[in-house]
């Protein structure tokens, strides 16, 4: 069995973590904080980061969740996630890599430092300007998913793809952390309703990561 | 043709004409410097980033260097660069998210910020702590590639693949804005050299950044 190496928050994690269940992929999760992590860790990925999978028995050991996400994509044939033309795929590929980048860069990881790092690390109260940033930044982002979803059912063409599981990862994380105002997003929100509303998704929606609470609507299908 | 949008010190630009060199794709440069990039360019990539590349004759427009390098792989059969087992494969393109995100985020960046956007935008002198600290980061990714090079042939298994040309595109902008030291790493530039000499490295070496000079030993093949 997979053993995925990860926190509660991580949104690669999470990508990977509905990838493997869509895909049917039995996994076991191994809590590893990246800024705590040991030797055996940093041994598995030389980034230090999460996530990393690993099935010991075949012995293999996976970093970086693009890389993961292809291996199961090219290993698994259920539920194909990166599908269609090279064309097609390409676009898929683009999204990804603009929400694990951008959206990363612009929302999740300043709320995650703001909101996590801070208070289980660091012990300091969160900056309300960098808070203020984040979702304003997050509009930004999910103006784009509207203009999407306006022109495609799914935000990579006909189908469900590793882009959707990448964004909501993102999403779902951000919205735990409080920056996410679903207010003028209606597209984007039903949209995120429809991911979050998968079996895949109830695993992610249940844990909580220790003393931060996520707000009332974070877990609930219908908001 | 291809057009690459790009600037000559852009690592992942570089990183996917490598590619294209190797396999034989034509193409021609299109400058673009996203810190000044216009409505056209942000129309074809939202996420703003070079590279872009383009055929107007087929109309596909890509972006993100790995969605663009996973499309050639896809497309074009000659010079495989993601090659071997779904294994061997999940190490190639975790190499090449390190190089891309580690190595830049630790090196390339911030000689490109300290070096490049100092001189040319912010008309500002670098500050010297930010050189140093991405130098004595660069030694720490050179120790990783010595490492890899005394271990397998290539950086990413038996052959070259996107894993060599993802970290030389990396360090060759590093090394043109002077923050590589190669003593003490002469497994890491023995590799380097080797790739250095392939006739696709040609026209990187070539092309100069306006005012910014690199070393005398930037170029040369025998240093
Ligand atoms: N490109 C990596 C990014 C993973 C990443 O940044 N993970 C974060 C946690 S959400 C981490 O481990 N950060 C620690 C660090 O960068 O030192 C992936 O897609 O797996
Ligand atoms: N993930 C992207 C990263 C590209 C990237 O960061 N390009 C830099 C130039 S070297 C850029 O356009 N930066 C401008 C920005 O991020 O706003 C890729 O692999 O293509």
């Amino acid at each position: 069995m997979w053993r995925v190496y990860c926190f509660p928050l991580c949104p690669f994690s999470r990508k990977i973590r509905l990838l493997m269940s869509e895909k049917g992929i039995g996994y076991e999760i191994w809590r590893t904080d990246p800024w705590d992590a040991g030797e055996e860790f940093w041994d598995m990925n030389p980034a230090g980061r999460t996530p990393v999978v690993r099935d010991a028995v075949k012995d293999i050991t996976l970093a970086d969740s693009r890389a993961i996400a292809e291996y199961f994509e090219e290993t698994v044939d259920k539920a194909p996630m990166i599908n269609g033309t090279a064309k097609n795929r390409a676009e898929i590929r683009r999204l990804v890599a603009l929400f694990d980048e951008n959206f990363y860069h612009d929302v999740t990881m300043p709320l995650l430092h703001e909101r996590m790092k801070k208070r289980l690390i660091l012990r300091q109260p969160p900056d309300s300007r960098m808070l203020r940033d984040a979702m304003k930044m997050a509009h930004g982002h999910l103006d784009y998913i509207d203009y999407l979803v306006d022109t495609r059912p799914w935000l990579g063409g006909p189908q469900m793809s590793l882009a959707d599981l990448a964004a909501a990862a993102q999403i779902s994380v951000a919205d735990y952390l409080g920056g996410i105002d679903w207010r003028d997003h209606a597209e984007a929100h039903s949209w995120y309703t429809t991911v979050k509303s998968r079996p895949s998704f109830g695993p992610l929606l249940s844990e909580r990561m220790e003393v931060i609470q996520p707000p009332r609507h974070y877990a609930l299908l219908d908001e």
